[in-house]
């Protein structure tokens, strides 16, 4: 819907705007148009087609521009209206500014009115004088001027109900557990999509694109090389299990669980370096705070020259950069998400942290746990697991290595000096796994053994062996979660809180 | 498999080598050591474990390395035995250098035999003396000098068959349909993962990377923040039609045919200006050389103040910000790509060439088409329209505005000021459509009139009419086939040779 207010009349002009709006100036401030038509909806210009016109933005008003007369197009976020006046509070984004209309020499009653029914959420372009406040506004972002309007235009109108009220969603809910009961809520009434909308919302999403940002740049000034995996694949290479189907044409194919393959047979056509963000799918029934069925991975594969540390240390130092660009340049996103759900901040070393399995194991020992040499970590484990070291270490990111070869998958390397062990790590964050990785088998026949070593159908990895046999130089990588990164660095409790249209085995919507 | 000839013995040293091969000293530089086993596959180092020693790279192979022994690994590109001298050629990506093994006082008879039987495409890392030659080297990137090598290791063996030569993968074929024949030969030997070792096809896919890291990063200045969209959905948000069909446990999902949707959620979510990189699936059973079943889509969508043109003006100046990023970066790249299919240099316009339809039309009635005002394109069409635009205005980019409504999707804005038409546009590069685009409706009613006008079941997209209903800034966007720009940007003839895996109705592999 369309409605318009302020100062009348005048022909369009600019760029495509011809229209004349029937105006009807009702004094000389204002006029009401509530005509809602084609004409008005596809041409956003109205009257106020000036393409030459500046809009302000809300975050850059400060006591510099008083006394100016600016354009500024924003939401109306609350509306309350007192006699004869109506104060407005007007949102960009995380960033809002207190503005009035005041019945008197810049408007008329009818115009006060007006601005008074404009429903919430609404988009509207306002004229108004800036004016320096005496006294903070202590509720606004901007506390030290507020808005004196003489001209409002409602551009997009919003419906008066709101499935739910932006305030409640945007209040400090407890730990884990509470915040999943307002997402199933929220799921239940079908309006998820309200939610980025939330200043909350609006930083987290922001830090999530500049931990993709500083992933890349990173690994780019290393000298890796972006690729692109396809996710439709004719066979699942792990044999099947927690995979999607698909309908293909007349067969049926699978939806990729990973890159791993394709980052793989990047380094065996000789990328050298390659990584890759994209969506990863996993048809798994969990449903817990940090399973997903269709998140963002970002994956790294790279050859070496002679020892897998090498991987390790290129991921760890791309993780620290990741680190201390949030640290450094998202410090209004951090602090606006620490409102609602306050948090320690991150901490990390500088080299990162490295513990072999064995050593995990002692310390864990060591504070009443009992298990195997060989048995994998369990969830609650590896949480114990991630405070002693905090405590120890003082640091909530570090790198576990050395996993025992039995609890993983068939293509990872063996330990040479103890075949018990393996080439391969997993690394935390506050504690909770993000990245798992290994020195991958780059030889055909000593992967074929490890295969049949774990009943796998040789038939179906057919294609993958067979990308070893034109060699294949040694190499290792391994595979983070986007949404676990960004919910573990701000210290959030449930991975649908970093992902902005998240899926889990009961939710495919909006 | 694992073989090493050279200088024998010795302990291994650093990192986690602990091993003692068993060497076979022949003479004083030579050992063969043909043993195969889970300790010599794993541990790269075997005797040459010294994290320490710099591996140098072929590219940086000049004169100014005269004379200095150095260790290099690399691909044996070819092997050429002759009396008591090998030839190998050691390639690296697309830089390759001449190496030599002589019987005297630096090798034995038996290395050069050694050296003569190593499969091509195996992996070795070689110690050798540089040496400037006297007559340029033309076959080899590094023409001016040779390498005398010392000791030779095989750290990874390449069967002795290959699928396919590499030579022949990179002889030049003709246009189009010769180019189509090889891939599907590479398809039916089901081996196209051989096809990214050619020196042309390092060069497509490291231009390919950087189109993606152009894009992200001029968006990046301008504002644009990255977000990330499903790809199942619970609903075809277009009718479902061309829908790829996922088994989603007991119930069943669609793979996204584009994230506009969701691009659109967030503009409704006051992002502002959004992009994302990601996999588009369609399932159109074209079988031609532009269409692919998945692809990469760069996806734009941004709010404007006044005019849809500020959309189409963001999207044109983020094109010729690519265009001349390869320009003045990946000239190496471009001109391998061109040894083996060339073409004329890209040509664009600053700024770019906006043309109308109907002044396309007119044109093309000049050119004695005959067609109706409100009638389509077809590709026969759009490719003449280029060669016109390109006679006329000398540029192989440019925008088609304001196409005819009927032949637009129900979401295009229609234009105000001619019914017929519409505020939507195509871009087009050396005569084939990258991108289609339009300013977006943002009012929820007129949008359902939209859809009843085209006969679309409004339950089917309530969700998303329904985005509309709580305040929508006017905006639009579009979204760009990243293989499309690559070929077209080369002057390919097959999305599928810009494809590192390509997807289409026949192929699912690798």
């Amino acid at each position: 819907g369309v409605a318009v207010g302020g100062e009348g009349g005048g022909e369009g002009k600019g760029l495509s705007c011809g229209l004349t709006p029937n105006s009807q100036p009702k004094g000389r401030l204002c006029f009401l148009w509530q005509k809602k038509s084609f004409e008005v909806i596809n041409c956003v210009c109205l009257c106020l087609c000036e393409p030459d016109r500046v809009l302000v933005r809300v975050q850059d008003l400060t006591p510099e521009n008083a006394d100016q007369l600016i354009w500024l197009r924003a939401r109306v976020h609350t509306s309350r209206a007192k006699g004869k006046q109506c104060f407005l509070v007007l949102r960009q984004q995380q960033f809002n500014v207190q503005a009035l209309v005041a019945v008197g020499d810049r408007a008329s009653k009818q115009m006060v009115k007006f601005a008074a029914n404009i429903t919430k959420e609404s988009i509207v372009d306002v004229e108004a004088l800036v004016r320096k406040v005496e006294q903070k506004i202590e509720s606004c972002s901007q506390q030290d001027v507020e808005l004196h309007i003489e001209r409002i235009f409602v551009i997009s109108q919003a419906e008066p109900r709101l499935p739910l009220q932006l305030e409640d969603a945007v209040r400090p809910d407890g730990e884990g557990e509470e915040g999943m009961e307002m997402w199933k809520c929220l799921s239940v009434c079908g309006c998820v999509f309200i939610l980025p909308k939330t200043t909350t919302s609006q930083a987290i999403f922001r830090l999530q694109s500049g931990v993709c940002q500083l992933f890349r740049e990173t690994l780019t000034k290393k000298g890796f090389v972006e690729i692109q995996t396809p996710k439709i694949i004719s066979a699942a290479s792990e044999g099947g299990a927690n995979v999607f189907t698909v309908s293909y044409f007349k067969t049926s194919a699978y939806l990729a669980q990973s890159p791993q393959l394709y980052k793989q047979m990047c380094i065996c056509a000789d990328f050298d370096k390659v990584f890759c963000v994209g969506p990863v799918f996993r048809a798994e029934d969990s449903n817990t705070h940090r399973h997903l069925t269709e998140f963002v991975g970002l994956d790294i594969e790279m050859a070496f020259s002679y020892h897998y540390h090498e991987v390790i240390d290129s991921i760890t130092d791309t993780m620290v950069q990741i680190f201390k660009g949030l640290r450094d340049n998202f410090q209004t996103e951090i602090q606006t998400v620490n409102k609602q759900y306050p948090s320690e901040p991150f901490k990390f070393l500088e080299p990162t942290l490295r513990l072999e399995y064995t050593e995990a194991l002692a310390m864990l020992h060591e504070a009443g746990v009992e298990m195997g040499d060989e048995d994998d970590l369990s969830t609650p484990n590896e949480k114990l697991l991630g405070r002693l070291v905090k405590e120890k270490y003082d640091t909530d990111f570090y790198v576990l290595d050395k996993y025992p070869l039995a609890v993983r998958p068939f293509y990872t390397m063996p330990d040479p000096n103890n075949p018990k062990y393996s080439n391969s790590y997993d690394m935390f964050m506050r504690g909770e796994e993000i990245l798992s990785g290994a020195q991958r088998v780059h030889d055909a026949q000593m992967l074929t053994d490890r295969a049949i070593h774990h009943q796998i159908d040789l038939e179906k990895i057919k294609a993958y062996i067979d990308s070893f046999r034109y060699g294949a130089p040694p190499h290792g990588g391994g595979g983070i979660g986007l949404e676990r990164v960004c919910m573990l660095y701000l210290g959030l409790h449930n991975v649908r809180q970093t992902s902005m249209f998240p899926r889990d085995p009961k939710r495919l919507t909006p």
